[in-house]
């Protein structure tokens, strides 16, 4: 079997990550076609070897498809991921338009596959900054429910599109330079600096990034009453993002029992041996599939406490990886069809 | 009144520092005598636009002086210290190496003043992590006793001396100059990276930089048994700590509630309006005297929780204006001599 594949928002930086690791993994695609919008419409794209001419995304685009990837903003999957839907393909959605929607399933196949059973169409793919957590934390849950999360996040400027990696290399040149850097995909110089913003403020105090990793994690842990606390910062590195974790779990937990743990799961690489100074860092992690782990050690603030360091790839295993994955799990489980929209939630 | 004033490490950042803050604060100095290792020896230094030659530390250079600073590492204390404090003076220690002596007060002014009556002839001045954080939250934990703090850092370069932001600035540009960056102070390259080690690891998995956070937190605030979890990280940022801390009250405190107590907290600045995207961000803290505070908000993970993120110059307050503070207040209370050695630990 191959299928027919669509990826819109193809000319960005979450998009055409998809088309590469399409490619890498040798996903079985007889046609692939490329959206954006109008601005890049006309402009060509290379798949396997092949120019492929981008076209504006409109609903009749996507007429036979088997799968639509939508890599582009919240608005565009908000308007167009529904009559992808309707005309039969299966959505994965790296925006988080649907994510909180109950009828959509939010997946990370290492994690709860099992979710896309359900889906009705749409499927969504979780925030960078929840994946590369959930990623080095759902495995310890597993064993060992987690009650309380606390994480400080190290964000990359990738996060904020290929512009963003731009924006902060020409600020550091800028500075070294003497010169006024500017800053417009950023909210303040990040350039040999902080900033504990990322994405918007809501009445709470939070960040909408910091909400979502509160929101998403319960949704795809399944507890929907689990304390997450977030603080999502942007540091100046271009790919990769890192998160302190802090975890208080339902019953103790040597730190050699949780590495043993995260040695087996999938997608999973425990780099943790103190002695060495090995533990996971940015600029190794940048390119690289799997999420990694480390700093495993007793969190003496916390009852059953466990601390941890994890990075991964927030293009990557945050981003393109994940929803290909997503793709392959439904291909597995021969999940194309949507569930009935009055399906009882249990498994069929 | 004036001083005949000491420093040893006076050719270092923390050093260096010390004397300008003295110049800057008018502090009463009759005499500065400027101490390095032997290296420096016969270099100069320029205190109010005189040249003061630099000498090697010997302990006969302590005779007659009122005041020694410390701003060289935890050997050169240890070995010194008490020499100074033999002959008289009030030695002002910005190393680790007496921190953690119960003979030893440990002090932030604005926090633990009253401490400095206890003095035996050395005080030390707090790790710069630890002084940051505590100048964000004692004045919380006054009227509502903190139960528990959880801290993740975002720690500058300059936190390893001058050499660290030169090894920074040096990497960014081979960097951007696509040459292979070299390290030498930190264990990775910095730039465009983040590192979680601070100092070196302990068996328990945490760095001595983390382990001061909780050890010293706890000596200041009077509170043994404070569970305090930190993790310390490494940012390419040239000056200026910043700290996402996350806190457990003894009572419900709001958002504002903390933000009132901590307009009136001496030294702190409040830095708190998410609708002007401000915050307080280590490019403004760099070169300032005070604390900044912000992103104050209720932790949803932690019974009466709080949460903030505060940012200080790591080189001020954090290490030589902090120093110099101990010294005025030493000569605000007449606390020259030294406690008797079986002086009871109750104030006099």
């Amino acid at each position: 079997m191959s299928y027919t594949v669509a990826i819109v928002g193809v000319t960005g930086a979450a998009g055409g990550e998809v088309l590469r690791i399409l490619e890498q993994r040798q996903f079985p695609v007889k046609e692939l076609r490329a959206f954006a919008s109008a601005r890049s419409a006309g402009t060509t794209v290379t798949f396997r070897g092949t120019k492929v001419t981008v076209q504006e995304a409109k609903p009749e685009g996507f007429t036979g498809a088997d799968f639509v990837f939508f890599a582009a903003g919240g608005s565009t999957s908000k308007a167009l991921a529904p009559e992808a839907a309707r005309r039969g393909a299966v959505v994965i959605d790296k925006s988080s338009a649907w994510r909180m929607d109950p009828s959509v399933p939010l997946v990370i196949p290492e994690i709860n596959a099992e979710d896309i059973r359900q889906h009705r169409g749409i499927i969504s793919s979780p925030n960078c900054s929840t994946i590369v957590m959930l990623m080095a934390i759902a495995p310890l849950h597993h064993g060992n429910p987690i009650k309380r999360i606390i994480v400080d996040t190290y964000q990359s400027a990738s996060g904020a599109g290929y512009k963003g990696i731009v924006e902060l290399m020409q600020q550091a040149r800028d500075v070294l330079d003497k010169k006024e850097p500017k800053h417009a995909v950023f909210p303040y110089t990040l350039a040999f600096n902080v900033v504990p913003q990322v994405e918007e403020f809501t009445p709470s105090g939070y960040t909408t990034e910091e909400q979502k990793m509160q929101d998403e994690t319960r949704k795809i842990l399944h507890l929907p009453g689990l304390p997450v606390s977030a603080t999502c910062v942007r540091v100046p590195v271009p790919i990769g993002h890192s998160e302190a974790v802090h975890m208080e779990m339902t019953h103790p937990m040597t730190p050699q029992q949780a590495r043993d743990v995260l040695a087996k799961a999938p997608g999973v690489v425990v780099e943790d041996d103190t002695s060495r100074k090995q533990y996971p860092l940015a600029m190794h992690a940048a390119g690289r599939d799997e999420v990694f782990v480390g700093r495993i050690r007793a969190d003496v603030a916390l009852e059953n406490g466990i601390s941890l360091w994890t990075v991964g790839d927030n293009l990557r295993k945050g981003a393109a990886l994940n929803a290909v994955q997503i793709a392959e799990a439904v291909v597995a489980m021969q999940a194309f069809t949507a569930a009935a929209p009055n399906s009882s939630p249990t498994r069929r």
